[in-house]
């Protein structure tokens, strides 16, 4: 048995997330599929965030053991492949056997991408969340730094969880501005703010009420100081609304 | 009569290209169909520049006299309400009566994005050509230098071209190379490549003809040298193949 360690890309547009579902189309079975035909046998790999559904990821991880000898440059082969366009496999690492992506994670880091201008830029369509109004970014910097430490985060989880404990540690919690080179960047008016976070471990839609919440800060409806007593009343109706899935994406993650 | 410059960005993936056609889905009529419900009769719109299907714009211009009195700021919101997301109007001016988008553009730049990696990025794959084969960069950006300048570009022209002159003035032609910090970018090894020219005009087919043979430049198949006896030689058969429409982006429109 040798154990892999694969880095992952996706474009989660189409995708119904990470997690296998009897259905749909989701990038952990559109991976498991194609090494299952590797293997001739069932095959299950475990992805280091379990990603919603619009989710993408730049480099998600997921490990996977499989019996059959393969060189891992030669799976790496194969899987790109066959695998659709919107899946890619950036790296494939031969590692000890007892790896696991999700367990032996020490720190995950998602940035969430929002392009504040008059009009969408249909470039960022599917990986930035759109807010034509004017925001006030220095506040929502001011925000976003009072979230760094250990805190109980359960006022920005999805109602309805159910986790053990809602104390996580975030050791960076940022908001930059930037006017990037590259295909999604632009000649017009506009700025695409980036919410960097990095935390051992998430709770569900942590990130993305986060976001929510800091946009409030962004239009006035809440003052930066305000973060602190949010966090501290553990109330998810304190915090604001959950931001659209389509502009987050699993960065990187630490092991 | 009013007439109003429109500045306009779109991802071409799912067009037929810039001009109306009878069937297909194109840019042009789609922004002409939702001009056609304001005015209550057939409008025309005049585009500076006709990308090919599959070709982008982060700033194509296109000109339209209205006869109905509407202000630029209502038509502006009238047109992003109904206009489908993957094409945007990002500004509407009031110009002066006879201004055409066409006739009295100076000069367009476009820009060519390649991906240089062992994998594609699924946020870059509809707007980079991906070249997996590494790449001699500085080759590229000799040859690239050589282009500057007024030259017959018949070498670098579609077949079948039917045009008076193919004689074109380049004031810039240069390969960059980056890592740009945006929802493209990557912590995986590669490299984001751009190819940015500028000129008074352009043959059909130039832009990807010229960047097919730069990627036999950047792979060893030619000296940058070479560059100058391929012009020379005003053959189409002396040039490189065709690059893929999808990493071409109509960046800029100059007047």
């Amino acid at each position: 048995v040798r154990t892999f360690k694969l880095t992952v890309a996706y474009d989660g547009t189409d995708f119904v997330g990470w997690q296998r579902q009897a259905r749909d189309r989701s990038v952990q079975a559109a991976i498991e599929d194609v090494l299952m035909t590797i293997e001739g046998a069932p095959v299950a790999i475990v992805g280091a965030g379990r990603t919603d559904a619009g989710v993408h990821a730049a480099a998600q991880v997921a490990s996977v053991s499989l019996q059959r000898a393969i060189p891992s440059d030669e799976l790496h082969r194969a899987l790109n492949a066959t695998l659709p366009g919107d899946v890619r496999v950036l790296q494939i690492e031969d590692v000890a056997s007892g790896f696991n992506a999700r367990f032996h994670a020490k720190a995950k880091v998602y940035r969430y991408w929002m392009w504040n201008g008059a009009a969408m830029l249909p470039a960022l369509r599917r990986f930035a969340w759109h807010i034509p109004q004017s925001l006030d970014s220095h506040a929502m910097q001011r925000a976003a730094d009072l979230l760094i430490g250990e805190h109980d985060f359960s006022a920005f989880q999805a109602a309805r969880s159910d986790v053990k404990t809602t104390k996580r540690t975030l050791t960076r919690s940022a908001l930059t501005e930037s006017r990037p080179d590259g295909p999604m960047s632009t000649a017009t008016a506009g700025a695409l703010l980036c919410y960097e976070v990095t935390g051992s471990g998430f709770l569900r839609h942590m990130v993305r009420n986060i976001v929510g919440t800091l946009i409030d800060v962004g239009r006035g409806r809440l003052a930066p100081e305000e973060l602190t007593r949010i966090v501290a009343s553990r109330d998810r109706a304190e915090a604001g609304p959950t931001a659209p899935p389509h502009g987050l994406t699993l960065w990187r993650v630490e092991y």
